[in-house]
């Protein structure tokens, strides 16, 4: 499968309790002068993430957001303010800073909104990384809401029938409560894959599949380049017209419009490297039935899916989640693998801006 | 190009005012007993969708669901009654009877609660047919409001790493207005293709690309079977798990989930051929931001989109919605192309039931 490369081992990877990544992560925001309840929403978010395996947006990405602080390009403390509400809607300024603490506020207030009126939903402009999106629909399902959330960035991907890049990967979640089975939570990428998979790729040094990149003249990228540019771009999920490439692109421009455009942060090409616009929705599911049935009839839908029979050569069928619940429930028993390098570099990063280490 | 297949010429087809059609598909379906508001509902939105040229989903249909009615599988006149209602949630009924009728209702309820409190939502179960998605985002757009409905429906796609049919093709739509340029209108199957592509290839008897179907043992289909069942199964889009199948198929779930499960009017396997249920939304943009602000940004977007180099072979990018915008414009003057088949069968369907003759 081509997506071994991905795998821990014993010799390239240490396992950590999450409860210490969470404090190192805390621990190096409050460092480069982030306030300490901000720290602990990024910290929060980001172990979640790296507990369900979505390592790609995991505690590792510290580093990086304090260099972006240390840099400037992060304002640190950030002011998260509403421009604009009604009942059910908000708009916020993310001021700049950390993209998870405003995201983080629009999805508290999408829940807010959604247990006094129903459904609730909030825009963030002026952002940054959100780190894993499924983060967001999972507040909701902590209070038997449906959620969703978006979020877009530069351009990454190229629209169908187009030669360069035009929209970021603008990834879609949305979960669900179940009764006594586990979450429906997608978090899906609206290109063919993450860009994380490629830079994990390139850092390994393996190639990718066709159907993932293709060069500017349209040919399949098996390496693609370190950096962006128009002479390469990800493909939208579908890859081609016959196979649906425009509906990964509608996608995206699905979430630009609601991430970037009813923001007014701006839709992928107005947005530079590390700008992320987002956008989050609460559903109460008791406005509409009673919330056992709806969970029992969500049990039952999981549980058929589960019982397709598979496809030759594969064991079973999935839901969306299974591979994040399953990961958590190991993880948070034999702690979190961090690859040798990213736990090297965690250390380095926290012992040089004088952070007590914790790992 | 594989869709070639589907083009009109003046050999196999005549073509026909949308006025008349309008007035012939109303006409048909007074003459099974529907209520004279029901019947003009469900003819505008068929004659929309036959001037957009989503034929799989025009104005032919009407003698389908005259035939349905006539056996009984749909109760008209139907009672579409609210079952629960909040201020910015709904949950129809629609009776058993044409989805259309329902379907506008609750797109209407959306929009009413929205104006009123920023976002409305509703749920339709005891549903059937819907017609084109895309016609529900188009009524919000006319109200200067994003809008986005899905529908369900009985087995057709495969779960990702799954050999049997589990979900609908479960289409999703999203609309948003802009300025100057034509509005966003997405309105796209979660399958690699819809059923209808499938359908017309086979009464063409040309075969289909490798990537839309598969055998129970996972072998390409390029002609499918006249009959559903466990022997075969569409693609979700994406097709294989390293291409992204397990998003498509993540996608036609958020679908059953909002459609199905949140109506309590069941999900895929819980659904006979002609069941779907629906769901529909309507934000309210100026509840955000200025709508001339949003509009003008909408306008920016889509001309950068439009303005992308094409790929080898390819003459421009477009954006969702540019076809049916161009087909429009070149019906609403030339007049409507039916094939000579359907032309006959409606003809045909109308002097069976007496019905006026228009067409």
């Amino acid at each position: 499968m081509a997506l071994d490369f991905l795998k821990f081992t014993d010799e390239n990877s240490v396992r950590v309790r999450a409860t210490d990544l969470h404090r190192q992560v805390s621990a190096i925001l409050r460092a480069v002068n982030v306030p300490g309840d901000h720290a602990e929403t990024t910290a929060k978010i980001l172990t979640k993430a790296s507990l369900m395996a979505v390592d790609s947006h995991g505690v590792g990405n510290a580093v990086r957001y304090a260099e972006s602080i240390e840099s400037g390009q992060y304002t640190v403390p950030q002011k998260v303010d509403v421009i604009s509400e009604s009942d059910t809607t908000a708009l916020l300024t993310c001021g700049d800073g950390l993209g998870f603490v405003a995201a983080h506020r629009a999805m508290e207030m999408s829940i807010e909104k959604a247990k006094a009126h129903g459904v609730g939903m909030a825009t963030v402009r002026d952002g940054h990384h959100i780190g894993m999106v499924g983060y967001y629909p999972l507040m909701a399902i902590e209070q038997n809401m449906i959620g969703m959330a978006v979020t877009n960035a530069s351009p990454a991907m190229r629209p169908a029938l187009g030669a360069a890049p035009r929209l970021g990967t603008n990834p879609i979640a949305f979960g669900a409560p179940a009764g006594e089975e586990r979450p429906f939570l997608l978090d899906m990428a609206t290109t063919t894959v993450a860009s994380g998979k490629l830079g994990l790729a390139r850092r390994l040094g393996v190639p990718i599949p066709v159907g993932w990149a293709v060069t500017a003249e349209g040919q399949p990228l098996t390496h693609p380049p370190e950096t962006r540019g128009e002479h390469w771009s990800q493909n939208p999920l579908g890859n081609t017209r016959e196979q649906g490439a425009h509906k990964g692109y509608g996608l995206a421009v699905m979430v630009d419009i609601l991430a970037g455009v009813l923001s007014g942060g701006g839709f992928g090409t107005q947005l530079t490297g590390g700008e992320n616009m987002s956008w989050t929705m609460a559903i109460d599911i008791s406005k509409f039935r009673p919330l056992d049935e709806f969970k029992s009839m969500m049990d039952e839908m999981i549980r058929e899916l589960h019982a397709t029979p598979a496809e030759p050569g594969e064991e079973r069928v999935l839901v969306a989640g299974d591979p994040e619940w399953d990961a958590e429930e190991e993880r948070s028993a034999k702690g979190v693998p961090l690859h040798n390098s990213q736990y090297d570099e965690m250390r380095a990063c926290a012992q040089r801006l004088n952070a007590e280490l914790f790992i």
